[in-house]
């Protein structure tokens, strides 16, 4: 197998054990990006040079004996609207055209703490927000998009030219991709991982996630973050501090169809019952849940949050740069003369009863919650990102989302399913997720097979 | 009068009226600090010909006849731990000396877009979190802290060194120093302003405000950054949008001393006595306000999310640069290892509960809340910035708070109040303390009269 294939766990552990080099696995990586890149359009920028040379750093570094961290030597994809000291970040606005900030945002520096390649930069939609698309296709099917707003970073790992990817999430920009992309990824709790230097649309909702192919990879990651309860080294030999780790047979699990579940499309429903009576299968008890009611009200409020909070958010582009910023944007920033205060007010209400008691639902009776990662395959065209409408409630519910692929809808395009925990349990739900993974995504060897046969 | 002593209102007033120039404001603000800078060290970076130059740029936009913003040809103090995209930003970190950031903070953007002048960078502690101390003095007694950790901008302006300046508030960095150094200060509601680019310590407490020398300054800062109510100038000729002005006469105060009372010293006591006192004087209904039973944790509540909040923060320089951070700031991220979900937890739903309960007592039998800005006079030393015990709980309710001048204490030194709205009320609290500060304030001459004789 060539090494650009290979998870980002399996090519971690070939360079420790010396098998493979940094710089092996870089320059695959680039020649995969040389074949693909003009068809997928992942990178808004990419400096192979720079690339090789800081792999064969890391080589160096490793030769000399030092102290390794957790993403020793793993390329990794950054979306653009987070700052690096060391490449442009456009945000993918005519605003910030080949803007140089000289200090890396906090998940890059973190990442580079821990030995991670910052292998070039991901293409995204105008600040993550609205505006401009991505001209970033999806690789299973170039004529559909491969969501958004976490395009290139999600059709990057998707397409097997960089093993992890960083994106963010203010509605479903990191969820809805990986199910599009046939991905593993993981949106934190909100505040457990520093959004400083990733661009502000709303900040009670903007969370930093990461792509991978498998759910060792998303915990190496998490081990980087230091996510409380994990090990120096994700889930691998040093193991999850918390206990026993969870198996599949008796756990509980919550299907949750969601209160907008008249938004489901025929593959998505089809992804959430193959992956429940897998679940069940393997020995999990699979109970639908049903949300309280108030929580029919949470995707109408993080939208009036969204919209409100953008209102500050976008004013400095909104004065300065006027002609440059989106219409939509801009109209964000107008909702300020008609601010709805009392309206922004429940809707911060809605989210704080609703908050305590999800996590309150865990506990003897349940492990997890099982839901659509998105409505279905990723839609025909590239004028959409298509519908964040399964992830929003969970975005502003600050609660940790995994996504697991799943299964392949009658267009051929993957269907993922995500795994939902309470707030702060971030590490329990690795565990399971690395526990139920090998059986929701019952045919892992279906997107190799398909994209680099 | 030196143009360095005027409100940045009436300085404001007279450029429109074209009896001042952005250019000789600015060379009086430049003249007031080389004759002061060298005792009250307010500044980490400042360049004397390029603030000319800009505000040579200002007078050349006026004379032009091209639209001006609210601050225009207004010099403003940044604190070191915002962005500028012209001047270093080292948030008093030996990791970020000399740290050129190619892009403004959002508050710095907008500022500029409506008119204001950067001078230069005011001196903070380390991060505005801990570590090292400004080496700010207190402008009326150089013994004494300006207070922190906005430290520079409390100092400068209140040695009438600029007229505006930004501060940032996590616990009380804001209005603290605004109490110590004779100021007004508004810190508005958490949400209402960007704080992108202002060094995130805690995501859920940091909050920009702003300094100046009376409620129409704040008023033109909160215009540029249009919290909505306002005019589009502030509390000027445009007046605020939300009906008639309240008057002092009737208005119904809630005289709070909060759940902390006993950390009160005697000059911060006779300072909230004297504001009761003149405020019922002048017709107002001042009564007692006990905060439920709940509010008392709040302080602590803060302190937890503080710290867990600040390990995510903290991380990255943890991480890369163990050596030159503090080391109370790495206990902080140490505090990943001992992570205390649940605590985390508890405070969260703590401050939910409080902020709509406290929303709830404004209405008919309420207008404003009126409590300490500081236990006294500043302390003597610069080894402290003196205690934030009365600012912390308002920072965790996300409430707009609003600093006025009020007493000099036995020491000499000047004690303010506080006026504190609920949520999103920020243009009406103005309004208020609009009509108050005359009342409260009731020697403004006597800090000129004290610095500039």
């Amino acid at each position: 197998m060539q090494p650009h294939a290979l998870t980002a766990a399996e090519a971690a552990s070939l360079i420790r054990d010396r098998r493979l080099s940094a710089e092996e696995l870089t320059r695959s990586c680039l020649d995969r990006i040389a074949a693909r890149e003009a068809l997928i359009r992942a990178w808004l920028f990419l400096d192979p040079d720079l690339a090789l040379r800081r792999a064969r750093e890391a080589d160096k570094r490793q030769a000399a004996g030092l102290p390794l961290g957790p993403l020793h030597g793993l390329p990794l994809g950054v979306k653009d609207v987070i700052d690096t000291a060391d490449m442009p970040t456009t945000q993918n606005s005519a605003i910030y055209a080949g803007a140089q900030i000289g200090r890396d945002a906090a998940c890059v520096a973190v990442a580079r703490a821990a030995g991670a390649l910052i292998l070039g930069k991901t293409d995204t939609v105008e600040f993550a927000a609205g505006g401009r698309k991505a001209l970033t296709r999806n690789p299973f099917n170039p004529a559909h998009t491969p969501g958004g707003s976490s395009s290139g970073s999600g059709a990057a790992v998707g397409d097997f030219m960089v093993p992890l990817g960083f994106g963010t999430q203010t509605a479903g920009s990191h969820i809805r991709p990986a199910s599009f992309n046939n991905l593993y990824a993981l949106k934190p709790s909100w505040s457990l991982v520093s959004r400083e230097g990733l661009r502000m649309s709303a900040i009670s909702l903007d969370t930093l996630g990461w792509f991978g192919r498998s759910v060792a990879d998303l915990a190496l990651v998490a081990a980087a973050f230091r996510l409380p309860g994990l090990g120096a080294h994700g889930l691998g030999a040093h193991g999850l501090g918390a206990g026993p780790a969870p198996g599949v047979r008796s756990l509980r699990v919550g299907l949750c169809r969601s209160p907008v579940w008249e938004r489901i499309e025929p593959a998505g429903a089809a992804a959430l019952e193959t992956a429940a009576r897998r679940l069940e299968a393997a020995g999990a008890i699979v109970e639908p849940l049903e949300l309280p009611a108030p929580f029919a009200g949470l995707t109408a409020a993080r939208d009036v949050i969204a919209r409100h909070e953008g209102s500050a958010a976008f004013l400095p582009e909104y004065l300065a740069a006027h002609a440059l910023l989106a219409p939509d944007i801009r109209a964000r920033v107008e909702l300020r003369e008609t601010f709805d205060a009392a309206g922004l007010l429940a809707a911060y209400a809605l989210a704080d009863a609703c908050r305590p008691a999800f996590d309150a639902l865990f506990g003897p009776r349940l492990d997890v919650v099982l839901t659509p990662a998105a409505p279905g395959e990723a839609p025909e065209g590239l004028h959409t990102t298509g519908d964040w409408i399964f992830n929003g409630m969970w975005t502003l519910l600050h609660v940790p989302c995994l996504a697991i692929p799943c299964i392949r809808g009658p267009r051929g395009l993957p269907v993922g399913i995500q795994l939902v925990g309470p707030r702060l349990g971030d590490a329990r739900l690795l565990a399971i997720a690395e526990a139920c993974a090998p059986v929701i995504d019952a045919e892992p060897g279906w997107a190799r097979a398909t994209l680099l046969s």
